[in-house]
């Protein structure tokens, strides 16, 4: 005898044998319902609601009399409320009659979440790794199976995961003693359907990944609950490299020059991971070796570094990389101490300098979803990236900005940190200062001592743009000594300087200024960034773009108006605009939430073109003429009303 | 147009298009034609003999004109008597006719070899590691893929290698700078067609692979080439994991009473096999490194504690093991210093102690290939298996048969190595003594002065059945002491005890004996061997053998007369009874050398039926009768003769 059942929200319908459970139900019908312990009446993840009446949409009567009677797990797993609201687990209750189930947002298996982020990204969760409880027949004389095969044959009855699943060296090493610990009741982790990575006595539900970027001065790393897709715990740190050299090509040279200088700076990120990990799982209470998925994104030379592959050949023609495509390595291999059987995913390599950060921020950003309209983005780093197009046609190349925007390199430059001025304004007429440190809610001077140590990405753009918008720098991005103020000074070095903050305001008791060669850093950065988004604009045949997408580790900081105004990329409707963050580490936490999008990843590094601009003849001209604010030929009709607002001294 | 190509010896032909090369039209043939190289024309392995006339049976004329003319590489690899006997490289010569092509056995890509040890054993050539030589276009502006990348497609498009290729991550690392040392000709080492687990610049050819026998007193290891089939060297030594425990109970307890005991002796024999690995690879020149591939064979506890898996339950009821499937493991997690991404593959366990060295006496004595007559085998170890049946059914049991037959627990006894006594004769009138030494061609006494320097489990055999036939000992094992000779006596101990070799005679300046203890170990040892092969018969429902086969890592030496006349298995006719050396050795080569072995391990392990035999009621009181020489009840009709001439003292 058969009955109907309907799933709600998916409307999944169809006609089960009487006596079979929801959950089984669910699975004939292809509704995906989040359990952990495979019918097993003890996870408590399956909470599914009846509703109770006639529903003509449907032409059935559902009635909780149509299912067997609540059984004693259930009383156990469900409270007062849900079970007065018509809670049952699925698993626990046969159909006997006809149905209509509602699956609650946190009992779908396959779950739509929004990514906590400087945007938000909608994404479905569909972690590479996931757990699965299980009870096994214990070994008799009868019945001397090995453990291993005992757990695969469990596994695959009652979580319908393949008959042939590996195990990986390490866990099987343990297992004996694992399965025995837990009475044979034990929590696998499984990767991609394919290997048991991780066996655990009892039911153990906590499921961690990492995702980070590995710039190549700042590492971003996020710590991901793999159950629910929320972000746990964000880091960062400076990428301990730093000290063998500030940019890309100055590391490849360190590591042709000294003989074990690949293995030494391989050794110094690795380190660096370590140390996240380890800091990130603590504050949470939990370990390292929790941590059972982790992607890398990074630049194509960090990318080599990271991975001890010798990346000279990178550093010169025809820059190529020793692999482009995506990988999956032993997180043991690598050295990286989260659990010793996890694999580590690298994003794919586009080409030569453009690396899987900026794969992680096309499937961050999207571009190729895009119809019609032109999108550029830029992703700001010490290397920067930029992707020009939409769904006809996407190409990218990448440009040397160096460290200045991350804060490097500028002598009061710091990271996105407590104690970093973050945004500026000086008022055009007196010269006065007012800015606002990250850490403290009031601007100066509304506060008149506050823990100013020096300033961020955010901070450096605002206050270039800021300098040229009060006639303190002109276009050329020369000081005007001719200003008489006390802000506007000459330093110990005899170089103009600006006084952003006096030492009495600050934490560090020192005055906090901006130099001439601070503003330098900054033209040299923004030029290239310029450029490069021009060159790709003449290649794809536009003269404008239609929205302009600032990413980077400081990107959902930054004033727009303040990185049109020093020309940091064409003219475009201010509305069209947005800083979205660090849209490489979103991606990399995009790839450890969702498989779906690692192969979104390997799709598009195929498809995107890359154009070489720094072997354009007209390179150096052009960078010559992107140098001055915002540019001292092309035109910015969004902004003239500014540009024309600023006062001549 | 096309012509038509035969290839012999095995009669494939087929109409191809002309201008092809004999090569491209062998594999549209599905004649599979050695070649590292891929038709790059320098490896000279696809020679090949092109047929001159008309041939009736298959109605073509042949010619050499038929083909394009011979080219310089050819003259380069050929030799005068090849080139005279119409010799070309497969590769070099295009079909422009008709031409019948005979490939000679060194050409063939999968050969019939035929392994030289105790036993003919022929079998298929088909290794799981396979070298490619490639030469791949140069990375250019234009052409940036990666390294691996190029390196893959350049394999799939040479060799027919998958396009979706693996590497091995450490082999990618070094990848960059090998290319370009062998200037973009490599030769890549394929494991399985699934992944590369070695580049080297340039053609490199040597393909080596070691299989190894653990057993619980001593480890036999087999260097082969993995191109031709052949042994290179051969190889033992005593098992390091003895100092924790003579035999495999034993060293279970070592690991439950010592809490990093288990570890302890896995370092100890992966200790021991990186300096077999060390030693074999200089005999012939070669590196550690070299060895590409590796097969592991031996019983559950050694198998368990050399993977170290916790061994503790398999030595309590109900015996399950942690695995029993075969398993590839690659060598660095092992800790094994062959090459770092080699896979190691150890054969599947049976049953409980019945482990992979008895498959690999199975795939390598075939008895499932036995249509009709009763097989038994018995592989003589610390811990004795046995099997019998035939292609119908085969039942195997295993017994604890202690060390004693090894050499180890007997006073003089020692491994197979020169300065062992292997054979013994006694003159049952005068109770003279001749001998045999490992080392020696001739006999004591026509040499007086012998390398001896003790006893090996051959000699061991030949000791209690020469004591026996001559009335040193009775039925019950016991010295007769009413004996008046010299040779005849009791030692410091007081205890009776026979002198083999006087001082003067030896190489340890000390008198050599076989002493009433070391009879009772050999006693025990026989004992549980026969009272296993008579449980299994009855399980089967035969009351004789028709055949038993004697395995063993001396077992090629044994006197099978010896082996009867003391009762090792139960009575069979001498004709039928066969040493055969180490077969779990010789399988464990097969495995190495065939990957198809493997996958017939797999299948027989599943198939084979355990038998426990401890466990029967009356084990006690079969195991007192088969205490006696040859047994207290059961009659040996093939040697009664023997028995009835047995002098009384």
């Amino acid at each position: 005898m058969q009955h109907q059942v309907i799933f709600q929200p998916s409307g999944r319908r169809g006609m089960v044998e009487r006596g079979i459970t929801l959950l089984e139900a669910a699975r004939e019908l292809g509704v995906d319902i989040e359990n952990l312990c495979g019918g097993a009446k003890v996870c408590g993840k399956c909470k599914v609601k009846i509703e109770e009446g006639f529903f003509e949409k449907f032409g059935i009567e559902s009635s909780m009399e149509h299912l067997s009677p609540l059984q004693e797990e259930e009383r156990d797993c469900l409270n007062e409320a849900e079970l007065a609201d018509n809670y049952r687990l699925a698993c626990c209750c046969e159909v006997l009659g006809d149905v209509l189930v509602f699956v609650p947002e946190e009992s779908r298996g396959a779950k739509q979440v929004v990514l906590e982020t400087g945007k938000e990204r909608k994404f479905n969760l569909n972690p590479a790794v996931r757990k699965y409880y299980v009870e096994m027949p214990e070994a008799t004389l009868e019945d001397h199976r090995g453990d291993f095969e005992r757990l695969r044959e469990a596994l695959h009855e009652h979580h319908g995961l393949p008959a042939d699943l590996e195990i990986d060296y390490f866990v099987l090493r343990d297992l004996p003693n694992v399965v025995r610990e837990g009475r044979w009741k034990v929590t696998a982790t499984v990767w991609n359907n394919r290997e048991i990575i991780r066996v655990e006595p009892g039911m153990k539900d906590t499921l961690v990944g990492l995702a980070v970027d590995i710039g190549t001065t700042t590492v971003a790393a996020y710590l991901c609950d793999l159950r629910t897709g929320q972000v746990l715990v964000v880091d960062s740190m400076m990428n301990p490299q730093v000290r063998y050299g500030e940019d890309v090509l100055s590391r490849i040279t360190y590591s042709m020059m000294n003989e074990d200088g690949l293995e030494k700076m391989h050794q110094a990120i690795i380190e660096g991971l370590n140390t996240l990990a380890q800091r990130m799982t603590e504050k949470v209470g939990l370990l390292p070796t929790d941590i059972v998925d982790m992607t890398l994104v990074f630049n194509t030379a960090m990318q080599h570094i990271a991975l001890c592959i010798d990346p000279k050949f990178l550093g010169r023609s025809p820059f190529a990389p020793g692999t482009k495509q995506s990988r999956n390595i032993k997180a043991r291999d690598l050295g990286v101490n989260i659990c010793r059987a996890a694999i580590i995913h690298t994003l794919p390599v586009e080409s030569g300098f453009v690396g899987p950060d900026n794969v992680a921020v096309l499937i961050a950003e999207e571009p190729y979803r895009e119809p019609e309209k032109i999108r550029l983005i830029i992703d700001i780093g010490t290397n920067g990236e930029i992707d020009l197009g939409n769904e006809k046609r996407l190409l990218c190349t990448s440009c040397a900005t160096g460290p200045a925007l991350e804060g490097a390199q500028i002598k009061f430059g710091m990271r996105a940190a407590p104690g970093a001025i973050e945004k500026i304004r000086i008022n055009p007429e007196t010269l006065e200062v007012s800015y606002k440190v990250i850490g403290q809610e009031k601007w100066y001077p509304e506060i008149q001592k506050t823990e100013a140590k020096g300033i961020c990405g955010s901070g450096i753009i605002d206050m270039v743009a800021q300098l040229f918008r009060s006639g303190v720098i002109d276009r050329s991005g020369r000081f005007n000594m001719k200003i008489n103020h006390p802000r506007v000074r000459r330093g110990a070095d005899g170089k103009p300087e600006f006084v952003v903050a006096w030492a009495e305001e600050t934490a560090i008791g020192k005055d906090i200024t901006f130099t001439q060669a601070d503003v330098r850093a900054v033209q040299l950065a923004k030029a290239a960034l310029y450029v490069g988004a021009k060159y790709l604009m003449e290649k794809l045949g536009v003269d404008k773009v239609d929205s302009v997408t600032l990413a980077g580790a400081f990107g959902s900081y930054i004033d727009r108006e303040s990185a049109m105004v020093i020309g940091m990329f064409p003219d475009c409707d201010l509305e069209n605009v947005q800083a979205v963050g660090n849209a490489a580490g979103d991606g990399a936490k995009l790839a450890l939430l969702d498989v779906g999008k690692r192969e979104e990843a390997a799709w598009i590094a195929r498809r995107v073109e890359f154009v070489e601009t720094a072997i354009e003849p007209d390179f150096q001209t052009r960078f010559a003429a992107a140098m001055a604010l915002p540019h001292s030929t092309d035109k910015f009709p969004h902004i003239q009303h500014i540009l024309d607002a600023i006062p001549k001294r």
